[in-house]
């Protein structure tokens, strides 16, 4: 089979574009602005205090982000009125293109009227219903989209099953919305090594033939693939360049973890994506000057 | 193509045994004991001063290495002497199999002679002056090989080109000399990154294509890649993962820097080669003890 031609996503805030591409730098997208499991942010959400988010914008900006995901799920909140404020909020902050994060449509759409530029809309499944709500959206405000290749019944285990959702929701959404193929970001599934050991084999053979036979761009959650064990850092430090290997393009991930994005921009380099190394030789430079 | 069936190498000291496979968890191979680039290491050797050896047999032992090898190369020596000697001394110091490592027939020779068990020898090339010399020794001596595909003309920089040299050195040594294909071990050629982005792409991809042609076990000389870059640990740290994925079973490499050393064994558990993270759970013990 000849592997499918490669495709670019192009992501934009109101001044800065991001590409995410099989050719070019990996994209880092920061995970943090996101409640779950975060106890204090949540009642600061809910008592309309987001001033959490400046500090944590800056931390993911200077860790080496280059999109931000905003979910605001709050339960007991307006979170289409509190997403619409926070990603308003952001583009004050950065420049940095935005991946906007909800499980309700409503938010979907109230950060989408807000944001000024080309965002991505974090997502949809291979639901029919889920699709039906979402891919309009993405359409009428001329945005990208990541789409999980599981359905209602369930997160399939098997790379195969994964093909075939990825192939309807691709074929659904080019042939009945009109989206471009470019603009669909398939997530993989990364799950937890705890729970199986083959999981992350799956994973990556799953990159590979959705790499080879669609040539579309993927994101996953990495933190998901260490959750549970000890020393997480280090096997999100290895799990990436594994994954960048099999084919992923970008990833909603910890970007304030100095061993995790060098671990990025190490797979960067040796995968011939930083020419000549020179991002690789000048972020060594700024360390040096800072520790100097 | 239905992949070929995956071999395992078997290596023995007078103790211990070490399996090398693609089911297995991946084979430390220490680089440490090698003169080259060690010039007060180097003049110890040409006074018949062998005591730096110890602190790195336990170094590297400590570090995780499961195989040591040992090259003495010194200009202006009797290598074979030399050579004898050391593995006599490491042998007594470490229950590791040993990687026998010189370019001189007679070193080899007087190596394989005194060492206690199953050893791997480093290396012969697709030459066929250097088969004639080295295979009936791996023969005589029942030990393992490692093979370079380059021949006298080139370091192939195709991998098609370094897939047909490895299966020449697969034909010889198996129909000319009864050596078990299980028992090569091909280095896939690790250049540095620096000298053109494209030699880990290449590296990669001829590591994909040996163990699904050959299922044969491979090894690299991992530190090469980083040669000439700054943040050498960082990138022996991403590179192995992505070599790992593509079918790299062992490395002669960096075992005495922890941040090396844990990402190969962050990939064997995200390969699925460490059962319930057993291993990794283990080590993390390990270090809170330590810092405790």
């Amino acid at each position: 089979m000849t592997p499918a031609p490669r495709l670019e996503t192009v992501l934009r805030s109101a001044t800065q574009q991001v590409v995410i591409g099989h050719d070019t730098r990996f994209c880092l997208i920061g995970e943090r602005i996101n409640p779950t499991g975060r106890r204090i942010f949540q009642e600061q959400l809910r008592a309309g205090d987001l001033s959490a988010i400046e500090r944590d914008v800056q931390a993911q900006v200077e860790g080496g982000a280059d999109v931000l995901d905003i979910n605001m799920g709050v339960p007991l909140t307006d979170e289409a009125e509190l997403l619409a404020k926070a990603i308003t909020m952001v583009q004050k902050l950065t420049d940095k293109p935005i991946c906007i994060d909800s499980s309700v449509v409503e938010a979907l759409e109230a950060g989408l009227a807000v944001y000024q530029g080309r965002a991505l809309v974090n997502s949809i499944t291979a639901e029919d219903e889920r699709m039906e709500q979402i891919l309009p959206l993405v359409k009428k405000y001329d945005a990208a989209i990541i789409a999980l290749p599981n359905d209602a019944d369930e997160i399939p285990m098997e790379a195969e099953k994964r093909i075939v959702l990825t192939r309807k929701i691709i074929e659904v959404a080019t042939k009945e919305y009109g989206i471009a193929a470019a603009d669909i970001v398939i997530d993989p599934l990364a799950m937890p090594i705890g729970a199986d050991q083959d999981v992350v084999n799956v994973t990556l053979d799953t990159m590979r033939r959705i790499r080879d036979e669609f040539g579309v761009n993927m994101t996953c959650g990495a933190s998901n693939v260490s959750f549970g064990m000890p020393s997480r850092h280090a096997l999100g430090a290895a799990f990436l360049p594994m994954a960048m290997t099999a084919g992923l393009t970008s990833a909603i991930m910890d970007t304030r973890t100095p061993q995790i994005v060098e671990s990025v921009k190490a797979a960067d380099l040796l995968l011939g994506h930083d020419e000549w190394g020179g991002a690789w030789i000048a972020a060594h430079r700024a360390r040096q000057t800072v520790t100097a």
